[in-house]
């Protein structure tokens, strides 16, 4: 079992678990037991449960368990950054038993940016061949994350708060009742993304209002026109800032959307399974630490 | 009596009430009754209420008070529109003793929009000289309403959710941490601007939140650069639109943060009073309509 051990991608909200053995994985589980879901000083507990489903196994933890919101807030890698430099800097928070991973920070004149797990697929995906050395990537989600690749390290990134806005405007807003039904990817998402990428969004989303009030959308599409705004806003400005081929890492739900998104404005789209980006990642990562 | 009445700028969260007497106005109430605190259906006791304070008048209800969740829901009148066409418009809800007016809508190949008081603000502030004939006027607010002029009347405008936004941002959001102090007009201000006006909303609003946990940014400047973010979002694609010359309508304080912004962003401002922009427009509807 010298090859075997537990890797965590533990989010704010979600957390996936994979038990894997030389490489392989052979049990996932995935629960709604993210960081905010533990009580602080509650994550040694949490592992001795996983352990009992699992094996007495050492764990890798990723993403928001190495915030400070997590078990231990774990330093942060400037840019550019290697899945060499992540084992390097990762913590052993109980020795040979339970290491976490860094997350990735961008400081420039221009501005400030963090990630902690993202960096993980990112890199992993490009280790695995899913994606080129020299890419450009996208993880779609609460923060939709934008990566740039040179070779096998990442060297820049952006992030935006697409998703954490589209929640906040379902479930607070005026636009709560625009935004009732089901997001597909149809001609309505497709005109959102047109709008979102053509208009300053402050305005296309009041716009997205009035056109309720005055009946000249059907009701129905509301949710699918709002979320292509969103991610039309997100889009676009990346696709003018630099190569239009982007990989899409993500559920395949929304990555479809941030898909068709990056189709619908002239850019090419690849979709890439992010839990075998992942998976790569922490291969790679423990082959590193271990 | 015959000249006198109440006016009232009934919003969704606010309400405004003027005893008016031969044009002038002898009595202001301000309170936070706006048409989500009074149930349906209770708005004549609302109204009997004021007239036990105020006198028997009869009322001019403008606002909210007009739409599906007030008294009754007013038809709007389409761009082009004087306060001419709103005084037609008005509905006497209560035969020569309630009477409310229209909201504006704008239905064109572009999108829609709509307002409900704003409308009376701008026209009565072109009415009244506080603004000239054929300008472009601004209110800020939940929603900020952006209004061009052709001689005096309404023909063209565009709403930005800019304070519910900050709003939802404050309360909810991840930024919450990061916007705990005031707003202040100041340098952090000013740098959130030109940032807004610079980069796309989605990104610009995450790097705040990892300028506050890099700390690279004072917490203190927080709210006050997140404001300006926004407000810079809304004034930069305004100003690219027409005329860099604006007249904003609005409370001091938040009048003065978009007169400083449009400053920032080369363009030139003039603060106006709005509660004169109101009297003045009531003034003129009362004298079409009785």
């Amino acid at each position: 079992m010298n090859g075997s051990f537990i890797a965590i991608d533990w989010g704010t909200t979600n957390r996936r678990c994979y038990r894997i053995e030389d490489g392989r994985v052979t049990h996932t589980e995935r629960d709604e037991l993210g960081v905010l879901a533990v009580p602080l000083n509650g994550f040694q507990n949490e592992l001795a449960r996983l352990r009992r489903r699992h094996g007495e196994l050492p764990v890798l933890g990723v993403g928001m368990i190495g915030s400070k919101r997590g078990w231990q807030e774990t330093p942060y890698v400037g840019v550019p950054a290697s899945l060499l430099d992540l084992a390097r800097a990762a913590v052993w928070v109980e020795p040979r038993m339970t290491a976490l991973t860094p997350g990735v920070s961008l400081l420039t004149s221009d501005g400030a940016d963090v990630m902690r797990g993202e960096e993980v697929q990112f890199l992993g995906a490009v280790a695995a061949g899913l994606a080129p050395p020299g890419s450009r990537l996208c993880q779609p989600g609460t923060h939709c994350k934008w990566a740039s690749m040179e070779g096998d390290r990442l060297v820049n990134f952006t992030t935006a708060m697409t998703g954490e806005l589209y929640n906040l405007l379902r479930q607070h807003s005026l636009l709560a009742e625009v935004l009732v039904g089901a997001v597909a990817c149809d001609s309505a998402f497709n005109a959102g993304v047109e709008e979102g990428a053509r208009k300053t969004l402050l305005t296309s989303l009041f716009a997205a209002r009035a056109a309720w009030l005055l009946n000249t959308r059907p009701a129905a599409d509301g949710a699918s026109y709002v979320s292509g705004l969103l991610i039309g806003s997100d889009v676009h400005p990346q696709l003018q800032a630099g190569s239009d081929e982007i990989y899409v890492l993500g559920e395949p739900g929304l990555g479809k959307l941030y898909v068709k998104a990056i189709q619908v404005l002239g850019g090419r789209a690849h979709l890439v399974d992010s839990g075998s980006a992942f998976i790569a990642g922490v291969n790679r990562l423990w082959g590193c630490m271990t």
